[in-house]
């Protein structure tokens, strides 16, 4: 089982904070925007008056599920309320796809960089993630063509996963390229597993396609989903799996009776946030977006740092001019200080399969408001005139 | 992936609910005790000052955790919270031991009868359960001699697993018991899994032994725990994994990091639960053991009825005079009702391993009021005097 590279430089940035160092977090897709104050209240509410804090339903409750139809309604995915089944966060969703599509030893594609995490559900699986390398920075991460994933299937193969708008690069899919990879699934009848966790999150006036609503894909798509980005409620552990293939709904309901219920207060978070003002996401929209702008145009004024301009998600994938980027951070975090503070950022390396790629690469997430991440944009700056492994 | 066998029936619940017939629940463990107030409350309090709901710790609050090793102090297992992960609910702690301690392929014993789900988490991680079936209502399910568990190691055997007191059966282990386990374990290297959901809930005086507080066991004994029973809160989804052994620590913290975290609002109820005072659990106590008492007595003077008087938990595992219990407990929802009730118990085959045993068992948990199970004895009692298939 893989440890967690993001949470690796965490023990540096403990001892960094009790130096007296100011740590600017870009390094983890924790949001600091305020959770909604209605959804909390309801919770409150809720703890209030509930007599008992039974189990749920091992689906999630029915209420919430029905509303949830609903909320997917209103973004072009047609679903009922039977083909939803609550998870216990997005991690869990992930978790039931791969045991419930999958068996030991069967392969998974999935372009890199990708979520780290991924490697770790497939680990608990026995299951084994074959990259497609054929991605660049340079390119801003867009999907490679058909024939790279034809090259990558085997007869093992049985699923594609993707993650739209991306983590950790911030890519979102086109049209077209959903439609590609709806046409490899279906030559090769694959799933294809979607993780839009960051539906909400598409900048330039740009749309999200979800593969839910790819016409053709009813028996191949899984969308695996979460609250904890859409409305600040990492805490909360709620995210769905969704399909239409009545066979996997059918296995995966038997590994959610299996641990019995998702949590219930956070069911209650999460229902309560399907009846929030339509107008809610426009003022979070604005403010990724303007954060965005700003770390992107920082980033693409350093002197030998790359870095595409993401259409979605809060994360933007750099390429930096130096040695190691794991070097790099751990030095940022043990030996640089820049007005009293540092930037603790996610070196890429653990975002690849594929042995030695992403070491010049870094993923920051926009998580804090503009004046920091123009701070932590200073430090970066000042960072990389002083660091001894720079490259010319 | 095994069915849930105890929501096998629910459908025909339904039915009858739909029909006006009122159905007397003794067939799932969710307790109808309220959840204290002060923990609900704690839970409200934090919802409603909270600005963002974040991820905690992968491990759990380190609060809680610290609070929780004086809880456990309290009850002769000392351990520091460096030795506690925190869980989404017992069933993840199972999953996480089986995911951590054994490979696929690996084998784990576990006396029959068992709790069904522990199949499930088996099936998850290609693991294989090797039932030990010399067990017997008519013994009380008492554990069988040292020489029945020698019979079942094999070269992959990794592990026992007991839970204790015992669901299905109410059985508590005795300290003797518990150390004739030890000696296997140390004897052949195997790890010794605890699930001790129900320790709070021992009777006639008794006294609750830990796995975790054996001499010797540092490095074999795992802890499997849960708020769910203990305080009434099965939908908070907060259980634990604890364990002296270090390596064991750490590669479940891997498991645990690539889930992120456990719900936020149900480990501000757990950390609350430590601070309720010490005589809370008298009240609760003294409910079970007279609701206890009341099934217990009434199953016993029912022609061709053998009922074991359990030591613990709140499951009474009863033999009924019926062809099949699966057949009897469809009948009972389908076919039967008293003073316009009818009662739903869990049949006893899907507790057992080995095919055939448990046919004519079922489980009753008596989480309803001393009325209740009196007016659910009645329907039991009249339903066994008409049943077509009841044997002579």
């Amino acid at each position: 089982m893989p440890p967690s590279p993001i949470r690796k430089l965490v023990p540096f940035a403990e001892a960094a904070k009790a130096r007296g160092t100011r740590v600017f977090h870009l390094n983890i897709g924790q949001p600091d925007i305020e959770t909604p104050r209605s959804i909390m209240d309801a919770v409150a509410s809720a703890a209030h008056t509930m007599p008992v804090l039974e189990y749920s339903h091992s689906a999630g409750f029915e209420s919430y599920r029905k509303k949830l139809a609903g909320y997917y309604a209103k973004n072009d995915i047609e679903v009922n309320h039977n083909q939803i089944i609550i998870t216990t966060g997005g991690s869990e969703a992930i978790l039931f796809a791969v045991m419930s599509c999958m068996d030991a030893g069967d392969e998974i594609i999935i372009p890199e960089p990708f979520y780290a995490n991924y490697n770790g559900f497939a680990t608990e699986s026995d299951v084994r993630v074959v990259p497609i390398a054929r991605t660049s920075i340079h390119s801003g991460f867009a999907l490679p063509p058909m024939d790279a994933f034809e090259e990558a299937i085997t007869p093992r193969t049985r699923a594609i996963m993707i993650c739209n708008p991306n983590n950790p690069t911030g890519y979102l899919y086109s049209k077209e390229e959903l439609e590609t990879l709806r046409d490899i699934c279906l030559k090769y009848d694959l799933f294809l597993f979607a993780d839009e966790a960051y539906r909400e999150f598409c900048y330039d006036g740009r749309k999200h396609y979800s593969a839910l609503s790819l016409e053709g894909m009813e028996n191949h798509a899984i969308l695996l989903d979460t609250i904890s980005k859409r409305y600040s409620a990492c805490g909360g552990r709620i995210g769905a799996l969704v399909t239409k293939n009545q066979e996997v709904l059918d296995t995966a309901m038997k590994f959610a009776q299996a641990r019995l219920s998702p949590p219930t207060f956070a069911q209650i978070l999460a229902e309560a946030a399907t009846e929030l003002p339509e107008d809610y996401f426009n003022g979070v929209h604005a403010q990724y977006s303007n954060r965005r702008d700003a770390l992107v145009s920082r980033l693409q004024a350093m002197p030998g740092v790359i870095c595409p301009n993401p259409g979605g998600a809060f994360y933007a994938m750099a390429q930096l001019p130096v040695d190691d980027t794991e070097k790099f951070c751990q030095w940022l975090l043990e030996d640089f200080s820049h007005n009293g503070a540092t930037v603790m950022m996610a070196p890429a390396a653990g975002f690849y399969a594929t042995a030695g790629r992403g070491r010049d690469e870094v993923r920051l997430a926009y998580v804090l408001d503009e004046a920091d991440i123009h701070a932590a944009m200073d430090c970066l700056e000042a960072a990389l005139k002083v660091y001894p492994g720079r490259l010319s």
